[in-house]
């Protein structure tokens, strides 16, 4: 297989992690012949600092003749006085909505090695094994009118039918491949645009009668997701919600550091980035996780290539090094080795 | 002193919880010398039924009329298919905007006696003493316009310098009289009602050189809320943000059924209730938790009658009891006993 991927390292520890998820992805394409050919591109702060412009016209091209995307992270500091159309997170949203990437995917599943760094109690947080599935260009993050003036300011959360009913069915797919649970979430007892979200759920319910659906509250999906995490499959939600739920249930199993995401449409192109975001206060010192990254580039195999058993190895090897006890400093225990970025990917790559 | 109280026993378990709590108020008035009236009228379910209408004009009137309300519960599914200006949760938002209630406090504080109910670690959980101040009259609960249709639905979230800027000050007072740490929570990398968020803050702090403020990003306060609740005194947030953060920062300590909250504007009338729900599967058992609503009454006293010593005396007598291994059966643990609703509430008034 032959596949063109854009690289937009981004800032902070961006760099870092993704020359850690490269050489893994370059070992995994020796090791069953496949060609990946990589080419990199400016985003976020370092596209500021470069062409002043947070997603730059030649980094789209690239895109777009590319299969897949795999990012770093974007932001720090040095940009958060700019004004909005000069600040890091501009370029992510204008790429989701670019590329119309509206499902965002977020997998959470315990590695039984990392519980101990987990805030939860080791029963609650053991079994958990679940995939938060966010709308990502749609509602209030893209709404019109927004305005902000001295005096007042607004903003607009929109969903059109068919926004929801594509990023519903992506569930629902998602659904039936793993235990069959979606968990619908919304405010439908205040929101009109949740009472929609609700009805389109009820409506394509009926096209997949193997799946077993639950509607819920947003405010009470916040206090389930840590008191009984093991009970969720799939949970799907609007922009704003899955945003505060999916870095919500970042933490359940004990490290940002290790979550993957993947941002898809209909095809099968999508771009890869970790769910941790630039730490530009640890950039630069070779100590950054890139256990996330990695698992990205394994998403990326999976979704946009369709390459399961690399995937599933690149997966193994990643838990196997836990296993073994090798941790980067942020999930450092008693009686662990703390290994650097690249001793700690070396090790992935040995497994 | 002599204080007139409208009770709105609600829905489900409501009833049961108020019925406790108005004995421990009693039970108070008469040991310090105060004279408590109350009246009683219907929100709601119950009100629904009645009146067909979840906040009647008698109700309103009542309260107008009164120093104070105390709530005990709303809904159920009995209404849960009833257009929106039939439903239960219609008669909370509008009490809540009729009275002009624009500041909800919800304070968490961990009972040691509970932390093993707590899906935290008991380190992460133990020192946790944090208040959320929600932002509860505007944003995108009552902005216009709202509509939907079945092609598409939008809601509207609008907030007036003024809005924030009382709400602010609230947080402010507040944070003073407690470890003087402030955060404020927003969206500001996204919505123009969170960078005009961000700027009153800004602006307000020059006012209290005593208060340490710090601005963060409400997905990333969704995690450290959970990672390291200890971090926080006062939280300030809009109202849709309250709603998530503060469910969620219910389950830290252990039980939702400990949880009190106070909706509260200017002046010294106030709206106390529990944070939990109306519990329909249990209710008419008289095994529900009274101590939110008892807990409730101790912030009535404290925040609308200035009663600061009676309002420690049932917070004290309330920690006894759990100290003392005496729970209800949501908390039961091995060894502990477990006591009805009544059983329980005589425990606290005998404290
Ligand atoms: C950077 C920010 C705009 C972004 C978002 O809120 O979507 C981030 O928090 C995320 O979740 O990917
Ligand atoms: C019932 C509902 C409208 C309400 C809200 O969201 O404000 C409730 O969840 C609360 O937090 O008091």
């Amino acid at each position: 297989m032959e596949k063109k991927i854009t690289v937009l390292p981004g800032d902070g520890i961006g760099p870092e992690v993704i020359a850690s998820a490269v050489r893994v992805l370059q070992v995994i394409g020796k090791r069953f012949n496949h060609t990946f050919h990589l080419g990199y591109a400016a985003i976020g702060g370092a596209a500021i600092d470069q062409f002043n412009n947070p997603l730059p016209n030649e980094t789209i091209q690239m895109c777009e003749q590319s299969d897949a995307i795999l990012l770093g992270a974007v932001g720090g500091p040095k940009w958060d006085n700019n004004p909005t159309h000069l600040r890091p997170e501009k370029g992510l949203l204008q790429i989701r909505k670019h590329f119309d990437l509206f499902a965002n995917l977020r997998p959470v599943k315990a590695f039984p090695s990392l519980l101990a760094s987990s805030p939860l109690k080791r029963e609650v947080a053991e079994n958990v094994d679940l995939m938060i599935v966010r709308e990502l260009t749609g509602g209030i993050y893209f709404g019109e009118p927004r305005k902000k003036t001295a005096q007042a300011a607004v903003d607009t959360c929109v969903y059109s039918r068919e926004e929801i009913e594509r990023i519903v069915d992506n569930a629902f797919e998602l659904a039936r491949l793993r235990r069959g649970k979606l968990c619908s979430v919304d405010k439908a007892n205040v929101l009109d645009t949740s009472r929609l979200w609700r009805e389109v759920v009820e409506e394509k319910k009926k096209s997949y009668p193997d799946v077993q659906v639950e509607h819920n509250l947003v405010d009470s999906v916040a206090m389930k997701l840590i008191t009984n995490p093991g009970h969720y499959d799939v949970v799907v939600t609007e922009n704003m919600f899955g945003d505060i739920l999916s870095d919500e249930a970042s933490v359940i199993t004990g490290s940002l550091g290790v979550l993957p995401s993947a941002s898809i449409r209909g095809d099968n192109f999508g771009l890869y980035e970790p769910v941790h975001g630039s730490a530009p206060e640890i950039a630069g010192q070779g100590i950054a996780n890139p256990a996330a990254t990695i698992l990205s580039v394994a998403m990326m195999l999976q979704y946009s290539f369709g390459l399961k058993e690399e995937a599933a190895e690149i997966e193994r090897a990643v838990s196997a090094v836990f296993d073994d006890g090798y941790f980067t400093a942020d999930l450092a225990q008693d009686g662990t080795r703390v290994l650097s970025t690249d001793e700690w990917t070396d090790k992935v790559i040995n497994e």
